[in-house]
């Protein structure tokens, strides 16, 4: 995501703020995580630094950390601030690509392949993310793509239209996307007794929907019961309450969004009409 | 992709035809292929027929059977008239989805997700199109997300484009994504010695680019003398070589593009300013 306005401090609080203050002390792997989502940028790193900021607003850092914290592998925390980054992680990371895990000397980014990454690299951290069964794992890899070309566009541009007629049918997109993916719901996670990464794909933005609710008349029920009841569950996992900033220090941050002013990399490519990076 | 024109017959000519020809036999592989990228339903099948219609257009669709050739995967293809679909065909997958493949009773769909699902479901077949380090699989993912999301929409926005400016806009949009894509080229694939799925995700749109050559002022020596001698190996690999059909049958599908007609999900998502599915 793209840098706030600079009054905005990003700091954990909450929960996620205890869980920062459990990882201070430096791993072998190292995550960075915060606002800028620019790509496409590969650099040799050196150090074993968790680095992580901008964690309570940015639901694609927090899908990283969900798999972190759920499959017990450990890392170090450490924010940075996006005004004012640390030499170190500009060196590694001269773009300030978020989230981006350092490991083993590399430096990797975009949330599902991290996710992917973690899943891998780490064979005997439990629970498994995926299934073992390559076409329940493709089967997995069809419903976080809807997630991703469905659903993620049309709750940005709810988020962003200013409107009426624009936020209906963007409000119509998002009960589309998730109607579609709701009858899918095998129960009582996406796949069924597995919590995975389809879930942990979706849930930023369900701990996050009561802000499309209060602003832009979304409703749960109005998807379905069988997802109210999916969503419920989902959003009081160990590992997304683990994740879990204060509610109110997101209400600054997607202030912005609400009235369109955000400069996030997904909010810029939201107004454009390009593809979420 | 969408329904053509109903004049335009989907049938492989060339070394496709011939490849078709040697998998005529039914096997436990099922590779749905064609026209229509519809999305979204996961249906439980029963037999094992492979049915493939519309590949000598369709470059999603042959990526995939880029893969099953490559990896000599026994499969069966089945042309199906788009028009006249078989009872078969809509009975496992009912919105026409391809490409897709019928596996062990069940239908799956999505080029990129069907060639990771080809990897995975016959370990034994070799050459591999991922690293066995995991690091270089997150590394080979975060490439082929870049073709998907930078580079792409560029190309289908140069095809459609109708005035100038706005051509020579995605030309550069287009220019841009492989430049930064040539940066990574390892030689002499995209991750070294090893053809990948990163090479697998771009280069049916590099047998095609004289397409875009041709109508649109695009050339490779513009993205860079690096591109240049990949992108010429990478299109005379055995298995692009066996999955092409001739290029007189590309024209008349082209052509639709080029005068913004297509009416593919491609076509209409890039029209529509939306994310091509």
């Amino acid at each position: 995501m793209g840098i706030p306005d600079e009054h905005i401090h990003p700091t954990a609080t909450g929960l996620a703020a205890e869980t920062v203050q459990r990882h201070q002390e430096p791993q072998d792997l190292v995550f960075y995580a915060g606002w800028v989502r620019n790509k496409l940028s590969l650099l040799k790193v050196r150090t074993a630094v968790l680095i992580l900021y901008g964690m309570q607003f940015c639901p694609f850092v927090q899908r990283t950390w969900i798999t972190l914290e759920e499959k017990g592998i450990p890392y170090q925390y450490k924010e940075v601030n996006p005004y004012k980054k640390e030499k170190h992680f500009l060196d590694i990371n001269p773009k300030g690509l978020v989230p981006a895990v350092e490991y083993k000397g590399k430096a990797l980014y975009e949330s599902l392949v991290l996710c992917e990454l973690l899943e891998e690299a780490f064979p005997s951290h439990t629970p498994h993310i995926l299934p073992e069964d390559p076409i329940e794992r493709a089967r997995a890899r069809i419903w976080v793509d809807h997630i991703t070309k469905a659903f993620l566009p049309a709750v940005f541009r709810l988020l962003q239209a200013q409107e009426a007629d624009a936020q209906d049918k963007a409000r119509e997109e998002v009960y589309a996307a998730l109607r579609t993916f709701a009858k899918e719901i095998q129960g009582p996670y996406f796949l069924g007794e597995q919590f995975s990464l389809v879930d942990i794909a979706l849930v930023p933005w369900i701990v996050r929907d009561y802000i499309w609710a209060e602003n832009r008349g979304f409703k749960r029920s109005d998807v379905g019961e069988g997802y109210v009841k999916y969503a419920a569950l989902a959003e009081k996992r160990e590992s997304v309450l683990q994740t879990q900033s204060d509610k109110q220090h997101y209400a600054e941050i997607y202030g912005r969004y609400l009235t369109n002013e955000a400069q996030s990399e997904a909010a810029k490519a939201t107004r454009a009409g390009t593809v979420i990076p």
